[in-house]
């Protein structure tokens, strides 16, 4: 049983105030995939172009990804680049060439196709739908969207994620996408869209979790050094899903278990806070499980009283 | 056993997005005051002018706040008002009259001196230390600044808190006055000042709470609706010390257990949400503790995985 995650491979151009890389692996799909692999068996699809190094290939398989819908195309990978803040909550775009992922159309190997959990990057929401579509007997599914989908492409939007599970969004997205100033209110009417579970974040604030019966709140997690926070919604969102994956969730036998919600979503954002620690993708490289169990205490610690 | 509140006592006009009033009973004792009198007797000190409503009396008698040390004097009481902008997270100051507030000397009535427990409101911080030179046998004592303070009074201000066992500021505050952006050296500079506790107000966001042993985290409430966030930082400075006085924390018989300050934190945050509820103080014509004590558990559901 695996989780199917789907969305960019990229190579990203990255400047913090901690330091400068012109060039290195990124892109939501590689994140998600990395994070949600610490606690499921991840298959991912996405486009990459022939400079696609042996390198970035081998750190996914030394996760166990499985890379066979990832498929290789004549020309050059995703490349994006850009400049964070001084407090780094604000990012400015200095390139973005889409190269091969301009043609970016899912296509899903058979054994794929089976995979109960689903995990949709951001990406145009036709091909969130294009992937649902190739899906058979999925138990759950969700993703990721952003503020140019929601203004440009609303219809096709709210079309894709009426057949969500869950949604994961920030909160300036929740108030564009509901038209409610007010969270809660932005809430309940998100999840009358379709996604019977959403999760705003909040970035250093931390997270919500929206769900029929309640919700839930976690603070952010203050970091030693915050050295580059590209990628971390992503993670996020693998360490969420990875979590629900691995309990075995299955929303058909019943409304999932308002504590394991809970725990995905710490779980979540324990991975955001591993990945903000290091620049791109390098925390994985080193990152281990109980590493991840041991933030996962540091954050009951934090919250109870 | 009481704890004794110091600050302003003023009438307020406010406009939010939900309403406006033209004068209502405000200043951050009074909020102290009514908030922390669910949680032990409080005494304040303050000023008022012969414009000073035997009804806003009658509403401090009602919470069996000792109000023999605030002295009524020739001339008018404080007056402010302001207007909130849309989203409520800033406001603009329309007008002060300090009016006898300027006159402000804090003078102890015997019977307050030997009190254990005391909460400097945000005024001039040498009269925050004059109060504390006055009182006998102090148990535990803090309070409350401001961007003004730090900014221009900055040498009074260090002498003052240098003898608090707790300060209260928000997150920009503990920035300027550490010069520190990270919430977590920030702290650690201040704490050098002198206050062994720090807790940093986040507004929506909840609140942070450091001290020697760790720190504790908490988020905010997603309140039904906001009317007016005037006092909710007052209330939650009275909630906190209302509870550790509730519970006799007493340092000198060794370090505050750390499960009782983050219950602190989280008392404080319940009294800040109760406060914007309604304009003014008018939540606190009607509120219970057992109301208190029910969104105080509606904290640990919030909270817990």
């Amino acid at each position: 049983m695996s989780l199917v995650a789907v969305g960019s491979v990229a190579y990203d151009g990255v400047e913090t105030p901690h330091g400068k890389v012109e060039r290195m692996l990124g892109g939501a799909c590689t994140y998600i995939a990395l994070s949600a692999s610490y606690f499921t068996h991840v298959k991912i699809v996405a486009v990459v172009g022939e400079d696609f190094a042996k390198e970035d290939r081998n750190l996914l398989d030394s996760r166990n990804i499985d890379t066979s819908g990832m498929e290789q195309l004549a020309g050059k990978t995703f490349f994006w680049s850009g400049v964070y803040s001084a407090d780094m909550n604000d990012r400015t775009t200095l390139r973005t060439d889409l190269n091969v992922f301009a043609e970016f159309d899912p296509k899903l190997p058979e054994h794929y196709k089976s995979q109960p959990y689903v995990l949709l990057g951001n990406i145009q929401p036709a091909l969130q739908h294009s992937v649902k579509r190739q899906m058979n007997g999925t138990r759950l599914i969700g993703g990721d969207t952003m503020n140019y989908w929601i203004n440009d492409f609303r219809q096709e939007l709210e079309e894709t994620i009426r057949h969500w599970d869950f949604l994961l969004i920030n909160d300036s997205e929740a108030r564009l996408l509901s038209g409610e100033s007010h969270l809660g209110r932005a809430a309940e009417k998100i999840m009358a869209m379709g996604p019977r579970t959403l999760i705003i974040k909040r970035g250093e604030y931390g997270a919500l979790l929206f769900h029929a019966r309640g919700h839930f709140a976690v603070p952010g997690y203050l970091l030693d050094q915050l050295q580059d926070p590209t990628g971390a919604g992503d993670c996020f969102a693998g360490g969420f899903m990875g979590y629900l994956a691995e309990e075995g969730v299955d929303p058909a036998t019943g409304p999932i278990d308002a504590k394991i919600l809970g725990r995905a979503v710490v779980y979540g954002s324990v991975m955001g806070s591993f990945c903000c620690e290091r620049f791109g993708v390098d925390r994985f490289r080193t990152l281990t499980r109980s590493e991840i169990d041991k933030r996962f205490e540091e954050f009951r610690n934090l919250t109870s009283f």
